[in-house]
């Protein structure tokens, strides 16, 4: 007989990313497909379904590899039934039933969970996380996900928003406006927009000279600061200083109450490496309980794009029983 | 054959509580004796031994009714042999034996977890809790406790500072020292002592009018202030306004990281009831994302000293497989 495949699934609001893994957590393949949000995103769970049947003849396989199949999507799940609550950049409405959709369309066990606790599992299970019992992710992305680990299991909550180390706030007295409707948050510092909009902030309120103000301030990207500071340009360091000095208060307070093994920094932000992880440290250490810094490792992602389908399928994994 | 009971221990720095509890998780008996800190407190494995062989007897009953013992003990707990890292309180020093010390007396199966944990499980098992998977629970006490139960487990962390929930920084600038070696910690603002602290600090840089300014400032107490804002004093109120907003962000912070059903709030300073509890509510409201705030029911504990034994209690029953 041969060995059996997971199939693990990230949704996205532009593609869909999908591969076959192997129980060892090795991709065995891997593709994307566009994300057709057409009719509020309707057609997703068939098109999925075709792409990976395509997939399976590809490779002159059935379906009886497939051990099950796990999902990443956006947006709270709904734990009892694995829908999804709402997921606006996918166009999903109210409780929108993936997993049923999937379960219909493949004959096959699905299992969906949120895309950054689906990340922060891939992480613990192949990536930065090295297997550890306890993790905190966090994703630097367009916004600031999160995904905990706690005792080896997904934390969820009453309501599917454990995690969301983006909406802790940080900037207390003055914080800006957040997309989810507080102020302060570190997505309003920290992800990528974030650190664009702090930089026109600071270049604003600071009389500090930089490079910056000869650039064309409207397609500023917060790649364009890192590199700055990383050429001691005063200004961008004074930028990534605040930044790492609010996401380093973010993940100790975070740790604080998780007592993680390993803290791993994801996204799009996170590619900077050492000019934004040596600082953070430092700042880390400021905020921590003694204890829980000696205890904790910080560390940039190693998967990439790959930890959503990796973690993905390890749910599959978990869930079929292997 | 007669119903099993569980033995529940909570040693302090002042008193060992101990109880008998059904299965149930009621008291059937309970009772305390002091905490002999002698030589670095070696006997107290022993007393506490002695002492429930003595009270078996009082109730006509042998060693075999006990299905094992539970224990909360103050420091961090090394996971692997029960051992207690340090207990500053107590006496112990490094790893002091506390679990293999209390089975050689006993020929019972013993576990043992930290103080604040236990108490958390106490609430969450028969108190405020209700029994919820997800809770948060603080103890404003003389220090500021923490205990975090997630997916229905109480988390240690890996290395058993999990919930240390008094060490969220919260005055991020200027904040007080803390015991623990850093700065602006909750314990600092919102203990018992904290509050004290933070109420002298607020006597100084404000003008407002006060009761306080005639009070004996060296024996002022928390609940000294609390009364005193129920009385409309003014600068009673500001202070308790001020120390909930810190309470809340830090509840905030933390809840948004596990998304808790229940958030418990124990502790001597907790007695100040709805005085503490109604501006708390509206500030942890401000600061938690908002599907974390409509998760969160803020309540203060109910089993007072009972929470250790009966969490104690609780977790010998699962210990022990019922």
């Amino acid at each position: 007989m041969d060995q059996k495949w997971l199939a693990g699934v990230d949704i996205g609001g532009t593609t869909i990313k999908m591969a076959f893994v192997s129980l060892q957590g090795d991709i065995v393949d891997k593709w994307e497909i566009y994300t057709n949000k057409s009719e509020n995103g309707k057609h997703i769970p068939t098109e999925i379904a075709r792409s990976i049947e395509n997939k399976l003849s590809e490779q002159h396989k059935t379906k009886e590899i497939l051990a099950g199949l796990g999902v990443g999507a956006p947006g709270p799940i709904n734990d009892e039934d694995g829908s999804v609550a709402v997921g606006v950049n996918i166009g999903w409405e109210k409780n929108f039933p993936l997993k049923a959709k999937l379960e219909q369309e493949l004959s096959l066990p699905v299992i969906v969970d949120n895309d950054a606790n689906v990340a922060a599992i891939g992480e613990m299970w192949k990536g930065a996380g090295e297997r550890a019992k306890d993790v905190l992710c966090v994703t630097l992305g367009t916004g600031v996900g999160g995904g905990v680990i706690a005792n080896g299991e997904v934390l969820h909550g009453v309501n599917g928003a454990a995690g969301e180390i983006g909406h802790i706030t940080v900037v207390v007295d003055d914080g800006a406006p957040c997309n989810c409707g507080k102020k302060g948050c570190l997505e309003t510092v920290a992800s990528a927009t974030g650190v664009v909009r702090f930089a026109k902030e600071m270049l604003k309120t600071s009389e500090q000279e930089s490079k910056l103000r000869s650039m064309d301030i409207d397609r500023l990207t917060a790649k364009d600061i890192f590199d700055l500071a990383k050429e001691m340009d005063p200004l961008a360091n004074e930028i990534v200083k605040r930044i790492t000095h609010y996401l380093g208060l973010a993940l100790a307070n975070a740790s604080n109450v998780i007592n993680p093994k390993k803290i791993v920094i994801g996204g799009g932000v996170s590619k900077a490496g050492n000019i934004l992880l040596n600082p953070l440290k430092e700042e880390f250490q400021k905020f921590a309980f003694p204890r829980v810094s000696e205890g904790a490792e910080l560390t940039i992602a190693k998967l990439e794009n790959d930890a959503g389908v990796i973690g993905a399928a390890w749910l599959a994994k978990t869930e079929a029983g292997y």
